[in-house]
């Protein structure tokens, strides 16, 4: 290894509950200039998805913010954003931004809310000359399995007197037939990447309504309303696609945006990392670097498929120390190791209980980050 | 640094009620040789002065064990052992072999219990020719302000009427004088470091009796004649020897046994820290080292006075990296990087109370050696 660290990559998950990426990334920077003034240090919070990760997009990859004029989810006018990354040919749209959980605060009623504005941003995108579309699923306040984001990118719906309406979660199971010919078109050549790091199907026990209805505001007979009607519009999508998306892995994040995004966008679901990892280029970031440093709120035998360590050591050149900063190292976690992870070590300062030490992430995430740079300072200097 | 470890010092404190100084060794131990398998390991296990002691000092010096017939902590014959080293010329006993309260399971009571057994050990080694006695003080079952060992070693003690006798915790107060010019005699020329990690006087609310005595079988009123027994010693010896060891930090310790040991053998008190890095030549092992590894149960701002860490952090040469693996670390920690701590590393592998972990204390050292070692090699490799 060099004399000193001169090129550092940050590519941490969040710590759920307690430090995003994009903090998680600050706190360790924030350190590791303290002790290497001079080192390269790339900051690639992970996005999941959800809100924020636009900004984290933007961080990890540069870019530049656009807002436009779209609906909200109860379609008045309102302003939102995304990210245009790779010198305008991808966007990142996170659905949060219109159609988010904390717009309807005191309002919430999924059977009622739509996506037609994430639809908008989307087409926004596409208008500026994008041809590859990231939306991140989650946070979202709607049920309405995509269709609102479908309808605003020219599908139309039909219910079964002939009349085109715009579904929502409570009106799914009136849509007789789809017209997706305009979208089709329109996205022709466009690639659309669904980002999540869920896998519920779209519908059923551990369906889109019956696990994430409950805290977008409906009792458990709008659940069961909202059950149907995803089910119902799987159906329409099966015989007339050929497209089966009742069980498929994700399909019921966001209220079923995820299945949408499957359905008429003809989206990959990809995990936040896998998305971040190809969109950000971080294999050649990643070249010439003397540590990567990954982290995960706690890492342990689930943390071997599709979580952020395990992608990130996937993806990292081999010869370059990776090391997790974790909140927890559970049962079964040393088998990380075998995917290329140097060194795993946790950020619990003291004996303490989750209850107590979470209020302490950020300062014992510092402390953690303050005694790695000592240490490798002493140990190749 | 080179490119491999190639000489390693541990010198860790116990872990209190979870692991000892010997037993961290041989983790860390293992977990070195398993990443560096040429690696030269100086275990030096910290000694307390109470049980195992002489064991740590074999352990990190050499030496050779040697037994002896004494008398127990009721005078009755018994076999006991100390440690001598450095060619002979140190001894080091620990008072526990022969007055130490596992031997008095179930028949406690420190108005009756001698230390005469420890001075016989002392006597044993003076005649194999050492010149240096170190005498472990902790984990008595004593309360004789050391006058057992001092009349094994020539004392006499006599009462009002003129007769000698065998002074214990319970007759202490009937010590009308002493006669000290045998053992002084005896001890001519010798040094005596007695060795403890308590700073408690000999008297008074903090003094042995009050503070100690209840463990080895005391009740209240017991306690109080052991005090007022204690008092009387040290006027004694005020009066006769024109030394005050009523408050002297740590002459409470062992039952009186530290102020005993300065009164009687002129001895110095020391805490184990420093009493191993001169006996085991700390300062020359270290010569050399590539990595030095300390280590505390808890490491916080009271650790910054003569506990172990320090002390190994202001003996340690500069320039070779000084880590600490540590139970936990509290508020002020920090403030041993002063001393010369480069990195402080908690074992904490989840978020768990003490009360959870303490029974996971031997796994969370090994995950956090193996962790220390696997991030070495990769930084240095």
């Amino acid at each position: 290894m060099n004399k000193t660290l001169q090129k550092v990559i940050l590519i941490p998950d969040s710590f759920k509950g307690t430090l995003s990426s994009s903090e998680i990334c600050a706190v360790l920077s924030q350190k590791i200039r303290a002790y290497f003034p001079v080192c390269w240090i790339e900051e690639l919070p992970v996005a999941d998805g959800g809100e924020g990760s636009v900004d984290c997009f933007l961080q990890a990859a540069g870019g530049e913010k656009i807002t436009a004029d779209v609906h909200g989810p109860y379609n008045e006018p309102m302003q939102a954003f995304y990210g245009l990354l790779d010198g305008g040919r991808t966007a990142v749209i996170e659905m949060a931004a219109c159609a988010g959980l904390p717009l309807v605060e005191g309002r919430k009623n999924p059977l009622l809310t739509t996506t037609y504005g994430v639809g908008e941003l989307m087409g926004h995108a596409l208008k500026k000359g994008a041809k590859h579309l990231i939306v991140g699923l989650g946070g979202s306040a709607t049920n309405d399995g995509g269709c609102g984001a479908a309808a605003a990118l020219g599908a139309c719906f039909y219910n079964e007197a002939g009349q085109q309406f715009l579904p929502t979660g409570g009106n799914l199971q009136h849509i007789a037939r789809m017209d997706l010919s305009q979208l089709q078109a329109l996205l022709q050549g466009i690639t659309v990447t669904a980002m999540c790091d869920i896998d519920n199907p779209l519908c059923g026990e551990y369906g889109a309504a019956a696990i994430y209805a409950p805290q977008k505001g409906a009792d458990p007979g709008q659940v069961e309303l909202l059950d149907k009607g995803l089910q119902h519009l799987s159906n329409v999508i099966r015989q007339q696609e050929g497209m089966d998306i009742a069980l498929l892995p994700g399909a019921g994040a966001a209220g079923g945006m995820g299945g949408g995004c499957a359905a008429f966008f003809h989206a990959a679901l990809r995990s936040g990392i896998r998305t971040v990892l190809d969109t950000v280029d971080f294999a050649g970031k990643a070249v010439g670097a003397d540590l990567i440093i990954t982290g995960e709120g706690r890492l342990d035998s689930q943390s071997l498929r599709g979580k952020v360590v395990a992608g990130v050591a996937e993806a990292a050149p081999p010869h370059v120390p990776l090391i997790a900063v974790v909140g927890g190292a559970g049962e079964g976690a040393e088998a990380i190791y075998d995917k290329g992870v140097t060194a795993i070590f946790p950020i619990n300062r003291l004996p303490e209980d989750f209850a107590v030490s979470r209020h302490k992430s950020r300062e014992n995430l510092a402390f953690t980050a303050d005694n790695l740079c000592r240490f490798i300072r002493a140990l190749i200097g």
